[in-house]
């Protein structure tokens, strides 16, 4: 547990999931202390907790905690009733990421064993996704390897999918700092994420607490810095996966992928087997979440554009497959469509 | 001069320059009074003048102080060095947009005939880039009209090209006002266009003074705003345009341009002649001037990544001629590379 990209990013104490408050970040280390329901909802949807791995975490903590307030007592079926409604609100905080509602429904299956069941649950969910994301990591870092026989790499991602987005390690930021450990990183750059700056605030304080080089652009550059040749791999996360492989991530994921294919270079998605959801095929039946105009017409809390400006505001956008070079889970490589390098 | 769009962007005013701070807007309309050459340098590298047309029209006005300054009481050749070493540095303010030289040196060709004739001579490039951005969008509307013939038209457009742009009218968004004045325009989408954020606080507020329908979104949404159907056709200008039609403009055209081609949509450049630079073929000649680590370090004024972190910042990047649909100024079409639509 020595390596920064190991330290848990959220864990059970008395009652309580104790988390980094990741809207502090990156001028602030607080913890949030969440021990209702309703601190985790208002957690997830201020995205205090953010990352879709992390989401479906503290949404199966949230379910300990709702089992532990109306069943600790012995579960009657008024306290089921309660903890059921809990679990359904918690699975609704975001609808995109589906992780979140496949975690909620694994922590509630164990409640007929009591809370302490579902607790031991969400807890083992903590540990796997820590061995899942170790597992994930050592593909995708093939997976790249295979694509990309240069030496030392210059790579670009979008958004935060490291620690902070997971229990630890991470997935796409995961592969990426396992990559620079073995010396193979030259440069990261690393889009800033508007809306709400993920790349910015997150990423960049991941890669320089593991003192990998890098530097943030603003997201429209991204395209500009294929063109120079600064990337030689762009790899993302992923929020939701249909059964044909198109991919829904963080808005700008969409328009990364087309600039990637545009220029031949490899673009490659490294997410958990939960991110899959095997229920839909065609991306455009993804529910994709839109948020408020002030998140746009705010930055940093200061307002940019005039008052009264309305918004459009995915908070996702979907890929398809066909932009994609492959897609690492745990198992390995999923889904591949190689682009002519 | 009913119109707001017709209004002056910027005027002499007894010895000095009188235009809107740009750097203060939405917010605030402050009236900028620049009575020295290193008045208007800092105006224009500090963004408070921007837009191709008029830094060229600024830096006209500002050798005709430079010439007021050292050459009110005839012409020497000390003054005449003067102004000349004015006129250098004033061309050299920002790098990357031709109309700022080419307008420079108009304004100095005049220097043997006296202060007088240079004024004379830059404020009749005021008229005359009233007139040509008449023309111009007048073209453009056609140009636009015979790629989409829906009867009402959903645009995109990036960065800030109206009147603040120019002397008044604009060219793209110019084009975009006229086809709004025409009842042809359902939504007009603006990207914020990160660093500075020109669309969110420029663009946003002449579409709102003219009463056109916008929403404001990140410019990594633009490609999902394609994928969804709510564009209709893209609209830009340029800052320096090569021989074989090269486009370099605001960071993440370029990006816009590869996606509006994804989807099969056209893809408009409105730029005056004075931006067309044909002592260069290939767009990678064109200078890109890279700003600032903390325009994209910071947001607002509100620094949004970890202490020293390093940006990647070019201003400009270049769209080359194959991925553009066609350039129009105030002669006409100039150059059509026709997308499947």
């Amino acid at each position: 547990m020595s390596k920064p990209s190991d330290q848990p990013s959220l864990r059970w104490d008395d009652h309580a999931i104790v988390t980094l408050d990741q809207r502090a970040l990156p001028h602030e280390r607080r913890l949030l202390r969440l021990s209702t329901v309703d601190d985790v909802i208002t957690a997830i949807t201020t995205l205090a907790v953010r990352g879709a791995p992390s989401i479906g975490l503290a949404g199966a903590l949230g379910v300990a905690l709702s089992a532990y307030a109306h069943c600790s007592q012995g579960s009657t079926q008024d306290g089921r009733t309660a903890v059921e409604g809990d679990a359904q609100r918690l699975a609704a905080a975001r609808p995109t990421a589906v992780n979140l509602a496949w975690a909620v429904d694994r922590a509630l299956a164990k409640l007929g064993d009591g809370p302490d069941a579902v607790l031991a649950e969400a807890t083992a969910m903590i540990d796997e996704d820590l061995a899942v994301n170790r597992r994930m990591v050592a593909h995708a870092v093939q997976a790249v390897r295979d694509r990309c026989p240069q030496r030392s790499l210059r790579l670009l991602t979008h958004c935060n999918t490291g620690r902070l987005a997971t229990a630890a390690v991470g997935t796409a930021l995961g592969t990426i700092l396992a990559l620079a450990d073995s010396g193979r990183v030259t440069e990261v750059l690393v889009n800033e994420t508007r809306p709400l700056l993920q790349g910015a605030r997150l990423t960049a304080w991941e890669l320089a607490e593991a003192g990998v080089p890098h530097r943030v652009c603003v997201d429209s550059a991204a395209a500009a810095s294929m063109r120079q040749g600064l990337v030689d791999c762009v790899i993302v996360g992923a929020d939701r996966i249909t059964a044909r492989g198109d991919v829904a991530n963080k808005i700008g994921t969409y328009a990364l992928a087309i600039a990637a294919a545009h220029h031949g270079i490899p673009f490659i998605v490294v997410a958990p087997e939960s991110s899959w959801d095997r229920s839909l095929a065609d991306g455009r039946d993804i529910v994709i979440e839109e948020r408020a105009d002030d998140e746009v017409t705010s930055c940093g809390g200061i307002r940019t554009t005039p008052l009264g400006t309305r918004a459009y505001n995915p908070a996702f956008d979907v890929t398809p497959a066909s932009l994609i070079t492959a897609i690492v889970s745990e198992h390995g490589v999923h889904h591949t469509s190689e682009v002519s390098a």
